[in-house]
């Protein structure tokens, strides 16, 4: 199984940021045809205090050519430039192969 | 459900952390009471080339009260412990919860 990670670092703002994530970027991310789920996390602090990121998203897919297939569509285009418009933090997209 | 999120950075030697991942940590690992699942990921490269991290490994629970049983456990500080033996390259450990 494969997997996008995106790792958000801590927002300006975290009312502006949940309000357009919940509103405006998950309807976005919804119109991506192709994946097996979508995990959201969101971090709290630990021993150490502040989480080292704010927020992180899993999109997993079965295989690396569906992962491919969706990557290249226009809603996936549309859902990462969306990124921008409420990620004031910044962010992280990594890809991955889960084990076993 | 919770869950913690170990990042792993790029080690300074990867063969050596794979071997040592799978054969030294992973057993320690396992002596871990009360998870719901691990997921380990390996990070590959993307659009922009070398992938953030190394790998991730996230452990789920299925309630606050679990998770913080297990952290206090002897087998979590024991897998915490073995953490520097192998991470040339650093770590993070991020607590989160799993919206939904």
């Amino acid at each position: 199984m494969m997997k996008v990670t995106v790792l958000y670092e801590h927002p300006d703002d975290t009312g502006a940021f949940e309000d357009y994530y919940a509103n405006t970027h998950l309807p976005i991310a919804a119109k991506m045809q192709g994946l097996a789920k979508i995990e959201l996390t969101r971090f709290v602090a630990g021993p150490d205090g502040k989480p080292a990121f704010y927020r992180m998203a899993e999109l997993y897919f079965d295989s690396p050519e569906q992962m491919q297939t969706t990557l290249a569509s226009p809603e996936f285009q549309a859902t990462a430039g969306d990124l921008p418009n409420f990620a004031t933090g910044g962010f992280k997209v990594v890809f991955g192969s889960i084990d076993g």
